[in-house]
């Protein structure tokens, strides 16, 4: 089982590197730097989960990959300028990134940031430009992007991140704080997955409404799992190994892994998203 | 007439005032800091030229204020985006901005790297969101906006700023910094106005041809202006007194003045559009 997913996500990481490449085309050689920098971060690298969320959910309910492609493209352009800043001195100051210098190290800290901006802002074009999706579709996604990587989602939490340096967290605000940070745009690669599947789905619509259950729960647990594998790198800053130990917490990681597994299980063809969902529960890195 | 037109942008000034009010709201109290930031920013400052050339738009070409509103605080929010982050001490490391303390020297270069970052994904929340327009007009601007704040447009003319406190450039390499760095976006606030007044209007409409060339003039004009009235000030820097000297400097945006308003002299009510690219030609700040 993990070996047929291993495999699936490489598959998936090769043709979002593909689209990727092809979406952050070099401009004017004029500011080559910049394109150097947008791509130096967004191709090469990533185990592309959010992208594999895209594409598994658009083909569970009956959707083409070519009209979820944009979709999952997008959502990784969010995630990795969302990596660029977090990375800056005046952030987390990381010097590595997926065993590579970060982006600031290699580019300095005016492109680094100038990388960032753009690949938040191209995500947008991606989406409004996508031809395999409806216009309503686009307006939604476009709506829910935008609420759930902004200072109401995805940034507030790295705000709260900020926060949570120099202040306890108790449980409730921790989970709070993770569902903000990793949460939200995991949610959204899957809802992602729903739109590229059904033009003009409703927003209240089952499928979105598993999604979104889905996504919560392995957003949740991938964040646990983490604190896990991290143990003893941040003491300073609270975690779920502040709140239990290690085998509490995995185990509390597995309870929501199984209740991922349940919102989906109604669904024909949901095996390859509960094996992604215990692939992450079990990963090593 | 610069009473009047004065006036106009005061006026205008308030309304979109209130507006970004509304839309850069305080959200949890949990990370009040990130919404102070954004707010710091936001509101309370500038001409707001771009809103004003949105409203202005839209009006000329009969649309309503109400549905212009969304189109200009979408505008104003990303160039206070560009703003935060291009004070950043990475960046061009300035203390004041319009006589008050710049975003990071009140709330932390972290915090303000957030909130520019905040601002840049709210604005597309705000097209999206927007209730007063046609969904095909929402993914125009969409497009647009995300064309011209990102690597292919403002994002990279930032760039070019950057590598030309080095390098020298000659003047159409000058011309085509500014056109990025500055012009592209007061391009979006013309056409923005077209469509705020025009549902399902096509790209290209000869009203929005005349948006994006009385745009193209009028920022171009805005920046030799700039260059004159900061003369001295950025001695490393190629300006347009690079290649010029103040009167040729003055005449060249006295032209390009002239040359916006004959764009739009065929329009009823084009009035005040001209009055605004004299008053901008003529200002002493």
């Amino acid at each position: 089982m993990t070996n047929r997913i291993s495999q699936k996500l490489n598959d998936t990481a090769e043709l979002i590197e593909r689209e990727l490449d092809r979406y952050f085309f070099v401009g004017d050689k004029k500011y080559q730097i910049l394109f150097d920098s947008v791509r130096y971060s967004v191709l090469g690298g990533g185990k592309r989960i959010r992208p594999f969320l895209t594409m598994e959910f658009c083909k569970m309910f009956g959707g083409s990959e070519q009209s979820a492609l944009p979709y999952a493209c997008a959502v990784e352009a969010v995630h990795t300028y969302s990596l660029i800043h977090d990375d800056l001195p005046c952030m987390d100051n990381d010097d590595f990134r997926r065993g590579k210098p970060t982006n600031h190290k290699v580019y300095g800290e005016n492109t680094a940031l100038l990388a960032g901006d753009a690949l938040l802002t191209h995500a947008f074009n991606i989406l409004a430009e996508n031809k395999y999706t409806s216009a309503k579709n686009i307006i939604n996604a476009v709506k829910m992007l935008s609420a759930n990587a902004g200072m109401y989602g995805m940034v507030g939490g790295q705000q709260l991140d900020l926060i949570g340096e120099t202040t306890k967290y108790d449980l409730d605000t921790l989970k709070y704080q993770q569902k903000l940070k990793t949460g939200k745009l995991i949610i959204t690669a899957c809802v992602f997955g729903c739109m590229a599947a059904v033009d003009d789905i409703e927003l209240k619509d089952e499928r979105i409404i598993s999604a979104v259950k889905y996504g919560e729960n392995i957003g949740l647990a991938f964040q646990i799992v983490d604190d896990i594998l991290d143990v003893g790198e941040e003491e300073h800053k609270t975690t779920f190994l502040t709140h239990m130990d290690i085998e509490n917490a995995h185990k509390y990681a597995a309870q929501l892994t199984n209740e991922a597994c349940k919102v989906i299980v109604k669904y024909k063809n949901n095996e390859i998203l509960c094996e992604l969902a215990a692939y992450l529960l079990n990963r090593k890195n």
